[in-house]
């Protein structure tokens, strides 16, 4: 993937992935986020970088959020984006998903930006051009989310300066889930040390999961927050309840749910995240969310910065 | 709902109602209308006022004509456009709408333009916001439909000097009318006087109804039309006819329809509008609406002049 | 038609079929999407010949490929571009086409791009315009398609330097594709006087129609291929293999796929085009879809170009 995604010199050519992307790489991205949110004066201020240059958004699986999102990034930095309408396109006329790129390509777009149920999705796709196209993952099935990796890094890194002395919660259902997988990935390779990952039994992955080393398996929120910095919660994928033996919301709310006195356990000003939507009362009481140690809106305008800044990497004339 | 509105000084923060807005305001609007239209050369000169800004259409039911109204002026304006894909987005997922809004807040989006079947939630909206955001009403439920009241009233303006002098019907589903409450609204406060509703029994508000102040009540269009300066017809939505206990649209064309015949009893040359889609030879005669006397597509064109000057009043950097 | 499209002095005001066209007005679209391709860098840099322009795609059939070629060629030169949703749009509501254009013209709509399964739709729409708006046709049943006839010759053009040299075998479903028409129409005009129909007998047009006058009818592709200089095969719709008596696509491809042995039976160096999207081994072979001697993503590529020739001639200032 290394090969993929990096060119000759550290240029990005692809966002696939942030396993095994070199810290400096990380960190060149974050500040150019942060350059990003200064130079559009937080988003108002047009730029024209990407002036010229076409991107599509091909999302298989529905995310208004992201796409929009992703939208905003690549138009705020003068890019034409096309939201390329999947269920109307000829992939219902059972043009492969390659025939599609391929066409594409030949009317001169520079990016795609690629949501798919499947894991592998957007890897299979860079590996398939025919141009100089770029591929940004915007989620693959339980694989990967690095941009939401990334906007979790800029979120934390505005709050703290040395990640070697956090600890951190993952919650929810690690196991399927791109979202804990990122952030997993940029925070080891930022440094974190003390990592815990809490869910039901049957939603953690393996404890010896390569993807998941160096991190701490714990059954209950209670324990799992003691101390925290920051509490990441996962969303809940509803059907996912019964396979893990949770017969309601109530019930999965009372077992890892975070609500106030649950957020007491941890350090005082521990910060709060999720990747959003959240389900109210489910994954964190609102009290918690609309608290004043809640980052959730702070990741969303995070979210647009550093999408800018992997889109300018990616596709900036030089 | 005042305070809500107009900021101090009085400069429009919201629109979410015509209902007690200043004659003052209106013609300011009115006023700023017409030199959008000259500055703008009728539609066919981009103006760089709304750059770097952002609009979020927010369409909870379907309307391509407003919307697409909408659209136009504010990209013509040089703004940013997201036509927000309600049934695809997070609502799906669960997401409250306040939730959805403070989000795309986050994102740095300067304008959310509502239409939702409930009346109410344009004012919910922008009692909830939690950035400089402004709220536009496209039409909510049967409460408010702001910018066709103004847009009847620019079309209006450009014929007649003295709004005092006009007697005007609207014929129709007044109870359910939107449009009718907001033509009212407007009409009444740039000193319309003779006001007449005429509508099916069941479908005339209460006489006594606040709303409707100072209009007479009449039962046949065949009277009601007798020396107007102008008819607004408005668009019958077929599931109430039996409400009405109208049995078909030939028989509602038979009574409440505007055929040249009925025109005749009308002032000579008295215009006629429609807020459209129009049914055929329902509402209104072919003869009638493809007549010379039809302002029907003026109106459409006055559409989005009346909301570049809305969205500039609103957004504009000053 | 001719007097439709046409304005006086030769200008093109619609563009609605190719028959008829005269061959200086085709040569000059040609050349001018050849400067298209220049000026632009392939499509990297953005013209602003339409700056001011709207344009409206409405799409009756779902094709995300044509329309977004569309899209891409009227951004690239600077247009605002409009995606009109048909199925939610007033149409749903009860409105009909042509007062739904004439309610987009008086919203200052310059440009109409019309795909419908009807044949004629676009010259309805056309004849009873009431601007200067122009009508593009993005195909109509069976009738034209010419911005892909533009392409094809366009693509074809850049190989060959004389057109009354050149034998072609356009092979499928002849009789219900006007792909086919758009392709005879336009080579034909260009100097083609050996031009091959290949089809099943029930999908084979009467070799007496006029719109095929001067091609040669055929049984077989293996007969029909033998010497050709190029090959245009067109999409199969699935629907009509049973009115063509082929019981399945093993069958069609067997009999009427182009696979490299086939190929062997052209003149060495003959191209193969499709309008694409391809049903791979149906029409046409992996092997030769993806070999040297296809063209088919250079049509794509070159689709852009035809088109904005296309728009820029329609819609310049002058």
């Amino acid at each position: 993937m290394h090969d993929l995604q990096l060119a000759a010199g550290g240029r990005l050519r692809h966002l696939i992935t942030l396993a095994g992307m070199p810290r400096a790489t990380i960190e060149r991205l974050l500040e150019r986020a942060e350059a990003m949110r200064h130079d559009s004066q937080g988003g108002a201020r047009p730029l024209d970088l990407l002036e010229g240059r076409t991107l599509i958004n091909l999302f298989f699986e529905p995310s208004t959020r992201t796409r929009t999102s992703f939208d905003l990034a690549a138009q705020r930095l003068g890019a034409l984006v096309i939201n390329f309408d999947i269920e109307r396109s000829s992939t219902v006329k059972g043009e492969s998903l390659l025939d599609t790129i391929h066409t594409l390509e030949a009317m001169h777009c520079d990016a795609f930006v690629v949501r798919h149920k499947e894991s592998g999705t957007p890897e299979t796709i860079a590996r398939n051009l025919r141009s100089n196209a770029a591929v940004l993952n915007a989620g693959d099935g339980n694989h990967a989310h690095p941009t939401q990796g990334l906007l979790d890094a800029l979120t934390l890194r505005r709050r703290v300066e040395d990640f070697s002395k956090l600890s951190i919660v993952i919650c929810g259902d690690i196991r399927h889930s791109r979202v804990a997988r990122s952030d997993v990935d940029v925070l080891r390779t930022l440094g974190v040390r003390d990592l815990r990952l809490c869910a039901p039994p049957e939603l953690l992955p393996q404890s010896d999961a390569a993807e998941f080393a160096q991190c701490s398996f714990v059954h209950t929120l209670d324990q799992a927050i003691i101390g925290c910095d920051a509490a990441i919660m996962l969303r809940l994928q509803k059907e996912r309840m019964e396979a893990a033996a949770i017969p309601s919301e109530a019930d999965y709310f009372a077992r890892y749910g975070l609500d106030a006195a649950r957020l007491a356990r941890a350090k005082p000003g521990c910060v709060v995240m999720h990747p959003g939507p959240i389900n109210r009362n489910v994954e964190i009481a609102d009290e918690v969310a609309d608290g004043a140690q809640s980052l959730i809106l702070e990741q969303v305008s995070n979210g647009v910065f550093a999408r800018m800044a992997v889109l300018a990497e990616l596709l900036e004339r030089r």
